[in-house]
């Protein structure tokens, strides 16, 4: 199966790679690493980057990012680059990408728990990640050639309890190896439309 | 209690203000319908509203669209509008509006069903109430001065089977005293970060 994995050398991207780089061809997208550049915030570096990859059998995205700070001073200004990247970013791989994926092909974008239990200052990344939810319950309505698309919605995940805990105190940590299970469920099972929750 | 409702004279608009008229100061505000004009897709034309109204018990919003179509020609270009108003629009209602709101106030905005289960080529929407949904979750969490929130999430509402009914087959239609009832609990409760499902 050819894949390609737009953040693949990210926390929880690399772990979804050493999932599924055994008996696959696995492309690793990023802006700055990878072996492939895109950047998920335009959608012409998407076109690009399908283009070059001709066809895939699988799109994983485990990029984008959003605001995390304190709710009374955030402005719309503060949502804009993670409705760029984390939301428009991942539903243009999807709009764009369908035409460049395989009969019964998959993708896999990435919420988070904050759709549902947002942390303090954590209200733009609690709107993105419900955003990004309900769009892949749409989606998988829509899709053609028994293409698939799912959606895992990690809680904090144990490699960044350094990087991130200090932000979630209460939240359990997700084991890599369950969070790494979800994206090879979407890729590899049957199921469509799924938000897959891995939050401990 | 002095009410601001932002979408007063639409379908579901004025079925809230005529639940929530008697015994209240209801101010009706709109693009070009109303008492005082705002588009709640411009954070200035929003500042400027609560800057006239000086403060509010209630912030009401039942204004806000998004793109309905083809899900296989849809582009983010379609998508952008429904953010400036359905998604950006209410959030900035909160964001500046919460200067403006008194102490144990609340705001009440809409969302929709689409969020859980979206009809064919709701994509758009799908995302946005999605996103609407979530944010309220978050925001819930930050707001000071006992100040509430919550989010109406409306079936395909009854007087608007003519109108959009052929969008939706096989969805109940939300009766209006329920739809109006949702938004009263909302103003005139006392719950707090609930997304109010009335979808039949
Ligand atoms: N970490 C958690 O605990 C956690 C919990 C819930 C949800 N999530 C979500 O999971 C996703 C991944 O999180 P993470 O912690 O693994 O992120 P991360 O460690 O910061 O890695 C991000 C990866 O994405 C790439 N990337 C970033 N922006 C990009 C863009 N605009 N276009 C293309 N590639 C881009 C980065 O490579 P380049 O720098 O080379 O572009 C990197 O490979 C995010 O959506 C995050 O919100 C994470
Ligand atoms: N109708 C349904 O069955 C249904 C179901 C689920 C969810 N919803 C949601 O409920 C909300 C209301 O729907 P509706 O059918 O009642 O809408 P509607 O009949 O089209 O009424 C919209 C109202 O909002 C005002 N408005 C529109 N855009 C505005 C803007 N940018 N700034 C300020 N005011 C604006 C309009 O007045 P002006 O033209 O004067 O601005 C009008 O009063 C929408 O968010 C819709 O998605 C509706």
């Amino acid at each position: 199966m050819k894949i390609v994995l737009i953040g693949g050398t990210g926390t929880i991207g690399k772990r979804v790679a050493a999932a599924l780089a055994p008996g696959n061809e696995l492309i690793i997208a990023g802006r700055n690493s990878g072996d492939i550049q895109v950047d998920i915030a335009s959608a012409a570096s998407i076109e690009n980057m399908f283009r070059e990859l001709v066809t895939v059998d699988a799109c994983i995205c485990t990029a984008g990012t959003g605001y995390y700070g304190d709710f009374h001073t955030m402005t719309q200004e503060h949502m804009m680059p993670g409705i760029g990247n984390k939301l428009l970013g991942q539903v243009n791989l999807v709009l764009i990408g369908k035409n460049y994926l395989s009969e019964g092909g998959s993708f896999t974008l990435t919420s988070g728990i904050a759709a549902e239990h947002p942390a303090r200052n954590g209200a733009t990344v609690a709107m993105l990640n419900g955003a990004v939810n309900s769009f892949v319950l749409a989606a998988s309505q829509e899709l053609k050639k028994d293409q698939r698309i799912n959606v895992v919605s990690p809680g904090l995940v144990a490699d960044s309890r350094e990087r991130y805990g200090a932000l979630f105190p209460g939240y359990n940590l997700a084991p890599m190896d369950k969070v790494a299970n979800a994206y090879v469920l979407s890729v590899l099972g049957a199921v469509n439309g799924k938000i897959l929750k891995v939050y401990a």
